[in-house]
């Protein structure tokens, strides 16, 4: 029980399967007595590890990945009251402690606590706190009674384990842009972006009773995956303008509100599909929104982009039109979904059967030894959300 | 009673008195019989007809301006029915049908029956329907029954007719942004800009409970103002970076919340204040809110400025940290304010004493030929809002 | 077109169809030029109707009855603008101005304009205000511009009638009751009552992601219709207490939220079921509530109802147990629902198949003259919703 | 430092000091490693104690009161991590545990894990957990990171340690009922009970913006009270109806919103000022609030009141008029006050001399051997808020 492996960063376009250190509960050399061991029953890989290992962050060599995680809890902190031995849990992918002014209001995606260089942080993501990651056997989870969502029967849990094991990141931040957009019954709504928080976003959309859920996208694929479950697409490779396509759809080019689920490496639109324009979808996104409407942007945008074209956009500025958001009275949602706000409710839709989270993105499980693989293939765009099973405890 | 005389833009830089048609309960070849004609009590000089007439505009030659009026109620069309000749009214610069589904849910500042190129309308402004301004002597105001707020007692009303004119425009749009931001009991706020909106932004921070507003602005006059009603302030002349102002004043370098009271004609802080940046306000609200801030954004942004400094600015593109905002979680809440949202609720608290707005944005009464003076002192940066009495009614 | 019938009260039990005046654009002596005459396509009977017919009320004897209103516009009086003749409309119950404080809040349920006697109107009904029901051929709608909303496509419309006819009233009264009881994604949900109020807001909880809904009624063709559309049922009339039996189903004796679909002519539960016990309700769903949950109470309590058992009871006073409440921290939302709140995105949810609203609360076509038979077979528990076809427009 | 002394609970009528266990950091055999021990600063008798002093309540004998503490720390648990010794904090009189899923939508009223018997817990008071109470020199705290408020700079709280001490509860309990009666600049508002909660909540409305705040009482000292900072004031034990008083102050016989701060034992008004009449006020509110208006509850009604007029009454069931609230589409709020939720934010308003809290509710400091005396007052109606001293720590 003593040994452990997970998936390292090497260089860019490089990620190992490593032989790493076995957790313990403690932080450096702060012990995490609020701690909990982990054995890791699913771990899945996040859009957001591919600006890592592009390169496009300052990511240090040999930083373990993976903030999406579910497990078993195999040892408890001496402070750790309500979350026992055994339970099977999710664990929210941000770290917060629930003490500070943020968490006591629900924003632990800016706990003020867990990262000493800014507020929030997250396991094995760079500038994150330096918690280490979860795409491995075994991790430690900090604050493990605030933190960690019990499911209430263990084998019912496992029989869903493909879904639930998307409440720890995506299915919360894909639903938290539909949420903060304002989409609610009858809304008609673009999605801009099909990879899996963009489905992820989609599919909570129609759980929250939208009428039209639109997904932009460029890679066939994915936008098949996002008709398999009921939604209307638009092909951004094409020439036809976004707002023309929207218009060949429900009548009118604009829609209700809209969710931004790309974020910085975002490419232009039509021909120019093959060039970054990092603003790109913000702008699109105004424009096809009707005057009143929010946008939701859970897509990330960065404080630093070594990797970007141009000094502004290396900072994290980007060109705006914000005019055209102000004629139209927009108001704009960004930042990191804190998980917790609405992973209980997300996780009865699930074990109700409300909801086909992990068909909706195509959830694909795979050993710990096929991480890289993974990696590669999600670069490449396969419409699918890669689910690894350290322990082999998934069942087919 | 069938002359008229009104303020009219000629050309940048120059306005003038000029005769000008008595109003008809008509617009254009539409008949108006849900209007009124109003006898103009007070219209005030607003900071954004500042914009046509220093140019940076389309608007053109010849437009009557003014939208901040109140008046008596003189004739009223036929299908009109709660307002009475003899009501003494405020009338929100947004005219809206309420009608529409967005004045159905409060959205009239971008109601969708008043201006055929785009939602939302206003009286005497460019692009904004082609209404006849009421920095006049008389005014037709449509739909009048739902865009009216009448006083309850005209004697009480004459009375503090210098606190009432603000309702129709600066007092709510002020409040609008404060509002948007979150301001409640106990906030501590950042307020960029001390132009009338500023002041009245601070003043109703105060009204909403805040704990410690602090402006900034570059006018020494306006900071006094400012200062005059219990802000806290910081010159954005100095060297000394916003953000360690602000520590000076609260100990740490952030603030709760903020609200940009200035828009797109924003010029650099410190040793760059003598160049027009447009997007500095924006991105020091960013910078000086803490994470999980909200910002008010009443200042304007507009989707053309000929006169802007570069091309992506013409078309209102500006360079904005969007990656700073999306690392702190932060929320943005952009366009006109809906004033019939606030005016009624604002009127109770002039009228009960809860505020001095009119002190607070130190309002000057001039007479209706002194306008075109009003407008150039205004535009120098006197720490003043000029409320035009073009029929002499306003008591000393 | 100058002849009209309508369903008229007689007295206690008896309803006839008669010959009725065709409306004017008038209410008494006063004009209504904002007002429309609609052929009626479709009429729905409602439970809130029975409270009359069943002597239960102070309805006078000639009362047309009907408040539930489809239609088209047949003629436009001089001052409507938007809304043209040849539109297919629905018609909200509730009569508001559009022009008053609370109709400007949305508050349309309370418009203070329509009824002297008292904030809210509606159509063909006691107290409220006067005008002329609409189980009827016929009927005037004052206010058309600012009431009625538009079909966007007829053809379309007249092939879901069955669904848009719900629309008028208890489509959005029990989504009504379901969002101020705060369902949402994962909710788990008591409804009490399988009338067509309770099926529609159990419908609306579907319709809105809750995980679990609950269905509570004495008749059991009712409660099979809850359970054809996915919902969980408890039979009131058993001995094991509601709790118990909620238990059974969810494992814990309470639920998330409750909604009060009954009011004030609820019966006791188990063996009690025999006798009036107007608190049974709101007690009820207050016992099986959890703490800091919700309560939508839009089941109807009156101001006066001669027909109650005691003396309290007839001025509306009831044995709340407030105390149980107050220690679980519960809020209650009373109140008409305001329809136009939600009207639009209902319809969205029709249109584009995101609910089955008919199916679910079994509507039955009937033709004008077999109302009376349609009233009878309601009051005796009939698990169907009659939607009276005038002119026999609605398609099998 | 072993010794401790505290007001206990005798019979009815009868409160004594006694030297009382000095804290251990553990609840009976459950050891309490997030607790802390506190020095009291100060401790506040509390209208709620009243119920149990009188009798009204099942609380046992020797039973120690108090549930309003401010403190020094002066030792903290091993497991404490963010709280230091010598720290100066505000302790909420809910316990809440800051792990379950009530307290972490910040809803600590009814923490799910303090009390076995029930949803929420308290110090020192019946049915809330069994937790030793604080008006005594020390008291144990547990989960002491989630629960305190530090205060910024020790000596600048103590110059203002009257105001500072009211945030443990009726500050903030009564601007919770403010809050949730929806009270904004400009509202008018009817509080009922010019006890310290109700001037507290009057104090709160003012915070809030309120354009005129009036008082109902009993006792013209209290009312007295109430005008000393600005709020207009009706006497009930006049025959004047309340809403006739009320027209007499704002020319209209409706109020826009309005907060219960009596609660079970209220009395009769007018001529029945003589009689308990435990409905009284929740009937009395809802008649003089405007349709569409909010009722906020923070006045305690219990499930138990062994002292009550009849049986109805005695398991906490009152006849309300609740058709009358439904005609009028109200909405209740009732329930604990969860401190935490606003206590930050007031202490800002404090700190930064927003409102002068300690002498809206006329504080008087008193040693800790004239609390029984104390008691005696405030019983009596004595327009006073009682803060002990137990340690002569609180400058005159």
């Amino acid at each position: 029980m003593c040994q452990n492996h997970g998936v390292a960063y090497i260089k860019p376009g490089v990620v190992e399967v490593q032989s790493i250190e076995y957790p313990k509960l403690a932080i450096g050399d702060r012990m995490c007595h609020h701690g909990v061991i982990l054995q890791i029953v699913s771990t899945n890989i996040c859009g957001s590890d591919q600006h890592m290992v592009r390169g496009r962050t300052t990511a240090p060599a040999g930083l373990v990945l993976g903030h999406e995680i579910t497990g078993l809890v195999i040892e408890a902190g001496r402070d750790v009251e309500f979350v026992k031995e055994g339970d099977l849990v999710s664990v929210p992918f941000n770290i917060a402690c629930g003490r500070c002014r943020n968490c006591k209001v629900g924003q632990t995606g800016i706990c003020l606590n867990v990262n000493p260089a800014r507020p929030g942080a997250a396991y094995g993501y760079v500038d994150m706190g330096g918690w280490v990651g979860g795409q491995a056997e075994y991790v430690m989870v900090p604050y493990a009674d605030f933190n960690l969502l019990k499911f209430p029967d263990k084998d019912q849990a496992m029989a869903k384990i493909r879904d639930l094991t998307l409440l720890s990141d995506i299915f919360p931040t894909g639903y938290h842009g539909a949420v903060t957009a304002g989409v609610g019954p009858g809304s008609i709504v673009y999605v801009a972006g099909a990879g899996p928080v963009g489905l992820a976003c989609a599919a909570s959309c129609h759980l929250l009773g939208a009428a039209v859920v639109i997904v932009g996208d460029m890679i066939p694929e994915r936008l098949e995956q996002a008709k398999s479950f009921g939604c209307e697409i638009v092909d951004l490779r094409k020439d036809t303008p976004l707002a023309d396509q929207i218009a060949e759809i429900i009548g009118v080019p604009e829609v209700d509100c809209a969710v931004d689920c790309v974020g910085f490496e975002a490419r232009g639109h039509g021909s120019d599909a093959g060039t970054e324009r990092p603003a790109t979808v913000l702008n699109a996104i105004m424009s096809v929104t009707r005057a009143g409407g929010a946008l939701g942007i859970p897509g990330l945008y960065v404080t630093g982009d070594p990797g970007a074209a141009d000094d502004a956009a290396k900072e994290g500025s980007l060109s705006i039109r914000i005019g055209l958001g102000w004629a139209k009275s927009h108001s704009f949602y960004t930042g990191q979904c804190p998980v917790m706000k609405y992973h209980r409710q997300l996780m009865n839709a699930i074990l109700y059967d409300k909801i086909q989270i992990a068909k909706a993105v195509n959830v694909e499980v795979i050993s710990l030894d096929k991480a890289p693989k993974g990696y590669q293939d999600f670069d490449k765009g396969a419409a699918k959300k890669f689910v690894i099973d350290p322990h082999g405890m998934i069942p087919n």
